[in-house]
C-alpha cells in the first residue's frame, strides 16, 4: 500500500517543526501496527486455543486503539503543542512493547502473532526515533 | 444519560484491581469529554470567526481522540497491565488541560467553549483521581 | 452521567435541520451502546467459557466501532448532508440488532450480556426514531 | 508503507468467505483514505481561507471516522455476518463520494485537497468492488 502520508505532509500550508521523514515513518508505522493488532485480535479469537490467548487479544485491542489515536494526533500540525505528542508517543511505546512481548510468546504457534509482534516492534522503534528527534 | 459503565464493572466476571467508583467516574468523564470536544470542534467550525478558532478546533479533535481511546482501554480488565493505563491517563490529563485552557480563552464569547472547557476540567480531575488511586 | 450532548446542540451557532431531542437521544444512546459493547467484549473474554463467546465478542467489537463513529458524525452539523447520516444510521441499526440478538442468547448466563443487549436495543430504537424523523 | 493486511488475511486460522485480494485492497484503501482525510482536515484548518473550507473540513472528519471504523470491521472474520459489512460499505461509498466531490472543488488551489480527493475516489472504488464480489 502506498499511503499519502508524506505527500500530505509536503502539502501542509504552514511550517512543521518536526523532522518530516521521521514523522511520516511514525504515522505509517502507527497505522500499520493498529491494523495488524486489530487483525491479530480477531485471528486469536478464532484459534481453537482462544482460552490461552485472552491476554493477547486484550493487549492487541489496546494497542490498536492507542496507535490509531496517536496516528490521528500526529497527522495534525495546526496550533502544534509538543506536550501531547510526547505524552502520546510514550503511551504508544508502552503499548507496542507490551503487545510485542505478548505476541512474541505465541509467535512459534501462530504466524499472525509473529507478524503482529514485528509490526509492534517496528512501530515502537519509529515512535522512539520521532520522540528522540523532538527533544 | 444513564450509562451502563458501573453496571458493566459490577458484572465483570473476574476481579478488578482498581477502585471501581473512581474507575467508573473516569470512564464516564472521558466519554463525556470526548463527545463535548467533538461537538465543540464542529461548533467552532461554524462560527463566523472560525479563523480565530483553528487552534481550538485542533485541540478539541486531539482531546476527543485521546479521551475516546482511553475510555476503551480503561473499560478492559482482562490481563490488566497498569503501565499502559498510567501512561494513557497522563496523556489524557495533558490533552484535557491543553483543551480546557484553549477553550477557556473563548468561553466569554462562545457558550460551547465554556461547556467544553468544563467537561475537560472535570475529565482531567477524574483522571488524576484514578491515577492517584493506582499508585 | 450527565453528558453535555443537549447543551452542545443548544449552543451550536447555526441552525440544525433535525429534531434536537431525537438527535440528542440518538447520540447519547450510541455513546452508551458503544461503551457497553466495549465492556461486554472484555467481560466475555474473561469468562471461563470464552470459546463459546467468540462470535459475541466479535459482534460487540463491531457494534462499538460503528456506534462510536456514528456518534461523532451525528455530533457535526456544519455543511450537513443527510445522505451519510441516513446511511450510517442504517448501519448502526444493523449492528445493534445483530449484537442485541447475539448477546440475548447469553443473557441468562451472563449479566453483562443482558445489560449490553438492552443497551443495543435502546440504541437501535433511538436510531430508528431519528431516521424516521429525517424522512 | 508495506501494510501487513494481506499477510494477516493469509494467516487467519479459519476460512474467509470473501475474495481475499479485494478484501485486502478495500482495507488498505480505507486506511489510506482515513489518514488522508484526517490530514486534509488539518491542512484546510491552516489555510488562510479556512472560512471557505469549513464544509470540506467537516466532510473530511466524517470520512475519516467512517472509513476508519469500516477498516476495523472488515479486518474481523470471526462469526462473519455479511449484513453489517454490506451496510458499512454502502456508508463508506457515500462518505467517499461526498468527500471526493467536496475536495475536488478545491483541488486547483490546494494540493492536499487534490490528493485527498484521489484517495477518496480510490477508496470508493475498492469498496464498490468488494461489495460487488459479496453479492
Amino acid at each position: 500500500m502506498a499511503t499519502t502520508t508524506m505527500s500530505m505532509l509536503e502539502t501542509y500550508p504552514k511550517s512543521i517543526n518536526l523532522d518530516r521523514a521521521k514523522l511520516a515513518a511514525a504515522i505509517d508505522a502507527l497505522i500499520s501496527c493498529s491494523e495488524a493488532c486489530t487483525a491479530c485480535a480477531d485471528a486469536c479469537l478464532s484459534e481453537d486455543m482462544v482460552a490461552d490467548l485472552t491476554k493477547c487479544i486484550r493487549t492487541n485491542l489496546d494497542c490498536a486503539d492507542v496507535c490509531g489515536a496517536a496516528a490521528r494526533v500526529l497527522s495534525r500540525h495546526t496550533g502544534y503543542d509538543a506536550n501531547l505528542s510526547r505524552s502520546l508517543l510514550e503511551a504508544c511505546i508502552t503499548a507496542c512493547r507490551t503487545c510485542a512481548d505478548e505476541c512474541a510468546q505465541h509467535a512459534d504457534m501462530h504466524e499472525h502473532c509473529r507478524i503482529c509482534a514485528s509490526a509492534c516492534r517496528a512501530c515502537g522503534q519509529a515512535c522512539r526515533e520521532l520522540l528522540a528527534a523532538m527533544n
